[in-house]
């Protein structure tokens, strides 16, 4: 199981949540606190966006184990940016390989996701046939979660959909992508429980998916935190989250677990919702269809 | 564009025949004399089998330039094998990653391959309607070597061929295979080149394709030497071949290149053929169809 | 805190050994069952002899978690070998680096290590003086146990020892090497512990030592299992031993964790002995002289 | 032999400068123009400063070769920074390891070679002794280069120079350094050369030493452009140079070969000489000693 946090709002340094906060997710990845796998060291991704140089995002994975990787430990302490992604892989699917490694990078897109389709390589066959050829080429490593960004783009493409999506738009477009994907399995008899805890953006919004198809089974975390302010705090040197009443000068995280010890600040998302951060800051959740009632 | 070497017959030390060699792979790796691109730093692998173990090779694949890894430097020096193949690799197809590193590995067998399908990007899509369902699976990274050997393997089981495949089935299967790929390009009015310089084995007997769609466009080298003896010379360090009469204690070699300057050990396999080395050692050559008809 | 285990006897394959038993190496690395750290993820590396080959060793090291590395894994599955060391790693001196992955080679002598000089760093420039040029300039990484084994090879030298070296000239290079470096902690008011679980072969007879300055406050598990046979079960496919009678076709293992639940083959290594298992596979112990007392 | 570019002054994307000129460094890493060994490939590292955040530069180190670090090619697109120094290396000294990879960073400084100390093994334990005990800590790898820093960190200590360091200052701290060298070499009866081109800064001012101990037999180039303003052309996309009336808007260069056609820009550094590039962009060239008279 897979461990991320994602960031939006005043430019902040990374190494500020991703190494600072007392449950960081370099500590995640040694010893995470809400996840059954303690130890995710199958790799990470740091994916970030430098909006006056170019709209599309800077990346940066690695198979190595995050608490080890000099090179994003040393980085991520001078790059400032307004919005990243950063994760740690436990390999459920797809092996451990660089191309294997969350965040993935579609144009101008980064997503990552926490979570798998059970049962994966029994749908995949026929899962490319649901693609359209620009998704299918994108494809560059096995992993379950390239082929649901694959099935979502082609999906975003064929539904018509005019950039920048409105937000029923994207909840009819997540819809579409999880329906298909179940459409799969039932095909195959296949009844095991697919969860797709999932952030994607464009480095201007952000939008986050907390989903089971039974979400009784399985119910693995989800929290945001939003209209805040991040410090680190002089004397112990972690992160430090503080309400801000100017939207415009706030943040907003999403992230598997809570990464500070002031609960107040960590909302859970909903099961089976979709959350969306818009460009100003503004959250709103939305409810997705509970595909389990399709069979 | 690549270089490889695999070798079949007396047991031997990895190393004597790629890295003491005059023009080893190793040499190669970083000045390739018969190529046109003189770095093949993308990559390499080896391949080898211990029979008295179990059917299945071993595989050591990396993404450092061959000249630098220390591993296959220091392995190579005293694995004993009597079959091999080892591979470097400038990147045409499919992105410098482990998952696209030869030679690739099926069940018992060991595939290689220098050369590329033009314009693979233009067909890939349309390529893995022709795999069966394992085939497509077995693919691990992108570039069309995978997707040559997938088809093949497929083709071969839709033939209904039961092993040890013949000459003449092997030679069928070769055939529809690299017709299944010029049709595939015809329909998309693709008129680039293909070219199937490929080794493939089940570490008891070795094949060799020499194959281009255009020969008189592109005419890569590939040789074999056979009923030879490998031994090192005692003052030069070198690799020296010495014919041998014994057909059971002889070993045979298949290169991109002639690996040493004993030419006359070195037979070119002609264009458009197929190359036998059996288990007995015995050698035939066996014309292929020359698909470029075809259109 | 490192795991490790050792193999000398019959030829073996290597995965019988670090990846077959019940708490293999492999299951070590990622939930040691012995060790106050569950993961050794910080790399691994495996050293086997072919003594039909050439003395030195082949060596095969990364910084990748054991786990995941297929490489070790593809090969381990069809090298067989009478004499390996296998190492996974946790870093505690000297960062992650290739350079520091255990086992070291020292021409044909391969050595590894469980343990550490604690505060190492603040001896290790006084350390330099005590080696010999040759000794310095093997060392290629920074960690404590390759100037552990420089100052050993250095001692060797200076004792005058002539190879094959006799028990007691062993015993004393170790005292004399342990007894440097107490002197240097001393001479800076270090009070810190030293461990050195050790092994130490040159592929033919093969030396451990468990050790620690002060036993009442660390006391690192090492075993031993002399004269038996190792086969893989065909029920549970797990590894299986038996005792033999035969001195000549028996094996021995050094492990810091019993890798199987028959504990009656796993023997403590006494706390502050060297273990000595000769080419014949005699076992002898031997002890060390407790340096703390020089405090 | 290595090749390198360094820049000071308005920020700027790294792509520009390592990616996008005709002769760029990417492209001298697999195609050198003024290089005896035209492949570089053997690792890379980009230091790059971000002021507004903290004075101690990110570090980004691969071995693999530049040309296909996927990283190394998305990350230089979006950072802006108004100071870093890249560099491509083609081993000679220490081996290829992530611990060998310029440049190399100390407290807030960087720094990065190009050239070697011939015969380096013979010297380096004696070397050793010249160095203070944080400096000899320091060092992480095996190269000359990481020993060249380091003693000239313990000079710059031991001669009580304050920062910043006066212009006279460093000439005097860079002579002793190599005549220190030289001293060593002598004392062994060594006659081979040394060469230093160098470059060193704190990410306020860029400091560069061309410097030969035997300036007929080695003459490596390195080349410096001053009071000029970078932009991509929009036809070509290529590096654009262009002259600067304003010292405060502009930017200087130092690179191992000229990167663009306009050869007027690029400033051969005289033989044996320092050049110091200060913060308000003001250059100044300076003599340094020959110490092949010391002999």
């Amino acid at each position: 199981m897979c461990r991320f946090v994602a960031y939006l709002g005043e430019p902040i340094i990374v190494e500020d949540i991703i190494v600072k906060p007392t449950n960081s997710l370099i500590h995640q990845s040694y010893d995470a606190e809400e996840s059954l796998m303690t130890v995710n060291g199958d790799g990470f991704g740091l994916g970030w966006y430098n909006s006056q140089v170019r709209k599309e995002p800077g990346l940066f994975t690695s198979v190595l184990p995050a608490w080890n990787d000099k090179n994003l430990l040393s980085n991520a302490s001078i790059i400032k940016t307004n919005c990243f992604l950063a994760h740690i892989r436990a390999a459920t699917n797809g092996g451990v390989s660089i191309e294997n490694c969350h965040p993935f990078k579609y144009d101008e897109y980064l997503m990552m996701h926490n979570g798998s389709i059970q049962d994966f390589e029994k749908i995949k066959f026929k899962l490319v046939s649901l693609l359209d050829e620009e998704a299918f080429l994108w494809i560059k490593g096995q992993n379950d979660t390239q082929y649901i960004l694959a099935l979502f783009m082609t999906n975003f493409r064929e539904m018509g959909i005019v950039k920048p999506a409105s937000h029923q738009e994207l909840v009819d477009c997540f819809n579409k992508t999880y329906l298909d994907i179940e459409k799969l399995k039932l095909a195959k008899g296949i009844v095991s429980i697919s969860n797709y805890n999932i952030v994607l953006t464009n480095g201007e919004r952000m939008i986050a998916t907390r989903y089971c198809t039974d979400p009784e089974k399985d119910n693995r975390s989800l929290y945001f935190a939003e209209k805040i302010s991040c410090s680190i705090d002089s004397h112990d040197k972690e992160l430090k989250l503080d309400d801000v009443v100017s939207q415009e000068r706030s943040a907003a995280l999403i992230s598997s677990e809570m990464l500070t010890e002031d609960e107040h600040f960590w909302k859970e998302i909903p099961m089976n919702h979709m959350v969306v951060i818009d460009s100003d800051m503004d959250v709103t959740l939305h409810k997705l269809a509970e595909v389990k009632n399709y069979a």
